[in-house]
């Protein structure tokens, strides 16, 4: 599988940014440890999604690129297969939900691609896209199920091994776990030795039940900030994690915002709830990571500034008081 | 004047971060142009200030070291001297006013420096500074007005140019200017034709009516958010100003949010306002920087992220609800 995710990255990365990697002094004085941190945050339409969304356009056949893709998103899946789509010349319709944040709306037409609407309640989406599937013969692009998704998502991993060298961790967090494969994928190819942890939200812990249990749970409407994990595993995903991921752990919500704060506060990095989440786990202790190399993917940083600049804005108006 | 920089440059870059150059595709399509950011927010200390303390500290005398050093600062350069008087191995006493945010004097302490309060009004932070002088024979170092300092700050646009070669703009900060002159000096060393362009706050425009005037102007205190640029110029920094800076530009706090948040929501950087000034100024429109290669210097990245992370910490108790 190696050839793989290494046909996948000759393929896809001139069209991506080769994220930069950073280490913090204070965390690895804390921790005892040398962490790298791999910055998707940094990647085109801020998040690693990109990687994922070109390598599915890149590989369908003529026929289907002529016929266009489409997805249902109403997150950062949306604005990479929009991208995604310009950057391999193919037509792509996106299908949010009415509420769906207009910054993403806005976003997500804006790197090209047509935007349908859809209702807010559950099953609206799947039920709009297959119409549009039905009608116009698109192929749908799921947003982690997906094989070529997988091995596409699997390059941040792969460029951070080429990098720094041999990891004894790396630490990735899960949702519909397309990053998660794929970071297991990357990782066990270029050294089996290398232990791949998933880190959940304790608040949709479905697929630390799945792995525990043997059999996919659902994941229903969970209570969590990291807003981008609360997608459930699909039967592909299903089968990678539970043959190359090591360990699923699981991590509170008052994690996730400490995570955060260290990255925004002492690493400069605006990074997303669900980014932070990989951190959060090298945090919390429940694995031994002392005098180890250890790899963090920070997976994005799209979170809405409106209000934090809104303040700003306050500040600037009281001084002319 | 090149062989300062470089001399300066080979003396403290193996105690400094060698800080990432970052290039927005937005950005260089909005303005038509080629744009280096030098990302001195991920210096150590979070700003570019180490670079001077750490090059003042080293050219010391063995009996000056001997005896310590002080200065006052309630920003960033508390920070600065701290660090830079462990790395260097030379005592510092840093003189803070008792209404100093609790975050920076925890920070200046914990880099290692002694800190002593003096009263908020103006003139007792002198006062203190020169009682501790009197009685201990500690070496004053300024944060800006002091060529040593200056040669340090220079490095930041040395380390820049030397990895993205030739620039026809350099866009930096103006406050003391120990910033500006550094930068100005290093530029100019490399390459005469490079233009150099110093931004301040219109609301503390104190350089920009010294440099229309020829002479020094004080700064008494003005309105603005990006509260590291509210020093005056000193002697030496003028003079080097008056020499080597082609031109200063004045912004308005309007434009400094704008370009804060492009630099956080677009390019995921926790930037602090001082440190956005810069962009701010590209962004202004006021140099005509079409089809040029431009070299913006972030200065620093510390800002207060306390209140929005209480805000998370808010979010994630409701969703217990």
């Amino acid at each position: 599988m190696l050839n793989k995710v290494e046909e996948t990255y000759n393929r896809i990365k001139d069209r991506i940014n080769q994220t930069p990697v950073m280490k913090s002094s204070t965390l690895n004085e804390m921790l005892n440890c040398n962490c790298y941190f791999k910055l998707e945050n940094f990647q085109k339409t801020g998040s690693f999604k990109i990687r994922g969304a070109l390598n599915a356009l890149t590989n369908l056949t003529p026929e289907l690129k002529d016929k266009g893709v489409t997805t249902h998103s109403s997150g950062n899946f949306a604005q990479a297969l929009s991208l995604a789509s310009s950057l391999a010349e193919v037509k792509a319709v996106v299908v949010m939900p009415e509420n769906a944040p207009k910054i993403k709306v806005a976003a997500t037409k804006n790197y090209g691609a047509e935007v349908i609407f859809c209702g807010n309640k559950s099953g609206d989406r799947e039920k709009a896209v297959q119409e549009l599937i039905d009608k116009y013969g698109y192929t749908l692009i799921h947003s982690s199920n997906d094989i070529d998704i997988i091995y596409g998502q699997g390059t941040a991993t792969y460029e951070l091994i080429k990098e720094v060298g041999k990891l004894d961790y790396v630490f990735a967090p899960c949702g519909g776990a397309g990053l998660l494969s794929g970071t297991a994928i990357a990782a066990k190819s270029l050294n089996k030795e290398t232990k791949v942890i998933g880190v959940e939200p304790k608040n949709a812990d479905d697929a630390y039940r799945s792995l525990r249990d043997g059999r996919i749970y659902p994941s229903i409407d969970p209570k969590t900030i990291a807003d981008g994990l609360k997608t459930q595993l699909g039967d592909i995903t299903f089968k990678i994690v539970q043959e190359y991921v090591d360990e699923i752990i699981t991590i509170t919500e008052e994690e996730i915002v400490d995570a955060m704060e260290f990255l925004w506060s002492r690493m400069k990095l605006v990074v997303e709830p669900s980014g932070a989440v990989s951190l959060a786990g090298v945090m919390s202790g429940k694995i031994e990571v002392q005098s180890k190399n250890v790899g963090i993917i920070i997976s994005g940083g799209n979170t809405d500034l409106t209000d934090y600049f809104e303040g700003w804005r306050e500040k600037v108006e009281k001084l002319k008081l």
